[in-house]
C-alpha cells in the first residue's frame, strides 16, 4: 500500500472518483499499474476504494515532464477514454507538488 | 464523496494509513471532519477506505498557514496522538500545492 517516495520535493497526481462500471476494470487497472511502473519519473502508487464505489489513487512522480508524458502514453490513453465511458461516473485529478512529508513509523 | 475546490493554486494533505485499531475510531473521524470543515481556509475532504484496513484521505485548504494552524489544534492533537497509539500501525502524511486540475464531468 504505501509508495516509497524520496525525500521532497516530488509530484503527486491524486485521482478521485467514483466507480459505477465493473465489467474489465480490474484487468485494465492491474494493467494501468503494471504500465504506469514501468515510466520514466514513476515513484510509486497507492490506491484505496470503499464499498461504495469512491475511491482514491494517488501516484507518484518525479517531475511534471513524467506526469505529462504518462497520461499521453498511448494504451494509457485508451485505457482513459473507456474509464470515462464506461467505468466512472464522476472523477476529479489534481497534480500537485509534494512540499514536505512524515510518516510513523519514521522511513527514515 | 468529492471536495469543490476552487481555482489553483490551493494546498491538499494526503494521509495515507494502515488502521489496526477500531475502538472510538468512528466517533473520533466524525469529529475531526466536522472541526476541521470549522477551521479558517479548509476547503473540502475526500476519504476513502477498503476492506484491508488501507485508506486515503485528502483534505484540502487555501494555504500553509491554514494546514500548520490545524495540526496545531488542541483537539485535534490528542485524536493524532490516539491515533498513532491506537488506531494506525502506519501511516505518511504529504503536504502539496495543487497546481493544477480536471474533471468529468467538468465542474464549470
Amino acid at each position: 500500500m504505501f509508495a516509497s517516495t524520496p525525500k521532497p520535493p516530488y509530484y503527486a497526481v491524486i485521482f478521485t472518483s467514483h466507480r459505477a462500471g465493473d465489467i474489465g476494470y480490474a484487468e485494465t487497472s492491474a494493467r494501468m499499474n503494471e504500465l504506469a511502473s514501468e515510466q520514466p519519473g514513476f515513484l510509486g502508487i497507492e490506491s484505496a476504494r470503499g464499498g461504495d464505489g469512491d475511491g482514491i489513487t494517488v501516484s507518484y512522480w518525479r517531475d511534471l515532464e513524467s506526469i505529462h508524458a504518462w497520461k499521453a502514453n498511448a494504451e494509457h490513453r485508451i485505457a482513459q477514454e473507456r474509464g470515462k465511458r464506461e467505468w466512472y461516473s464522476h472523477y476529479v485529478t489534481r497534480v500537485c507538488k509534494v512540499e514536505y512529508d512524515y510518516a510513523i513509523p519514521p522511513s527514515s
